[in-house]
């Protein structure tokens, strides 16, 4: 490998990158779509246009591709949040909204089926139950940013969690029909409650550079 | 058929809806620990003692044993709730506490391997998007005669359904951790909000004969 240089590994590495991507969204789409049962890294590799060896190189376990998967995409989802608000929030209505879409779509329905999955599989729970507490608690920080919450009051934390745990029903309740303007009266009802428990008024938080 | 008398049909048929409840008691002990994969007829038939063809009798199909016991289980824990408050209720946190329990525990984790199942087999959906709406509309009713909630009042069913959809939230927090300690914080916080959106004070609604 000494022979090397930077200009030709750079290209490499961003193909590597690139396929490594290809390969997590595709776990993702096929996770939501058909099951953990139905699953497998070879599957995934041929919906990415991957090679079964290249895939197999970059995850060697099935486990391995579908928590990255699943954590990438959460990731992804959790940048593009705060980029929604990039003045810092000031309609709690609009943030809670926005939390609540995190939920919804293929992302937490991939996650339902490793969820379901890791409740009887041993192999897979650990890690699940890892990926959670790191996905929950950026996505807890995101809010209490986002709505402007002070943690320091008493309940204020339990509010948010609460908030937090509703957006999870609702994403739930959209699995398997079209829940949307159910979901859109409720929003609004508990945007409602939740601007009272936390005080009324336009929040505006410190502008992120 | 014509010799047999009443006297001893009913025995039998005693006999039947106990085979019938162990059935389904068994088949929801089996979906939540095995998941949708792991569960057949055989597999639960084995577990409740009854022979193969003694269940395929009272159950067909795999989809038409595991979508009864789900609403079996779910009917027995329904009237069970109602059963605590029998004189209505004063204390909106612990009717709160107790729609939350509704969301744990072996008939939520067999609820869930359902649903996660449902989203992509097709001969599933239907019968659990029933089901869901059945038991989903008792669930509200109960929640909102147990609560005192006046659903004339704009936005009061709103806050029915967004609690519930905590509780729903809160019931797939708990299927891979024991998340008790914080669960049992968020009910607190949120008992309280919801006594200040719904109107203070003790509830007292009808006894119920």
């Amino acid at each position: 490998m000494g022979t090397v240089t930077a200009a030709d590994r750079t290209p490499k590495q961003d193909r590597s990158r690139l396929t490594r991507q290809r390969l997590l969204e595709a776990a993702v789409t096929c996770l939501a779509a058909h099951g953990w049962a139905g699953s497998t890294v070879a599957v995934v590799a041929e919906r990415a246009g991957v090679s079964r060896g290249a895939a197999q190189h970059h995850f060697p376990t099935r486990e391995d591709l579908f928590t990255a998967a699943v954590e990438y995409v959460a990731e992804q989802r959790s940048g593009a949040l705060r980029a929604l608000f990039p003045d810092g929030a000031r309609d709690r209505a609009a943030v809670v909204a926005a939390l609540v879409d995190l939920f919804t779509g293929p992302l937490f329905k991939a996650a339902l089926q490793l969820w379901a999955a890791a409740a009887h599989e041993e192999l897979l729970r650990l890690r699940v139950t890892e990926i959670e507490a790191r996905v929950g608690r950026e996505t807890h920080r995101i809010a209490v940013e986002l709505l402007g919450v002070d943690e320091s009051v008493p309940g204020a934390r339990e509010t948010v969690q609460g908030l937090l745990d509703m957006a999870r029903g609702l994403g739930l309740a959209a699995v398997l029909t079209d829940d949307t303007r159910r979901r859109q009266r409720v929003v609004n009802q508990w945007s409602a409650l939740l601007d009272e428990a936390l005080g009324g008024g336009p929040v505006v938080t410190e502008a992120r550079s």
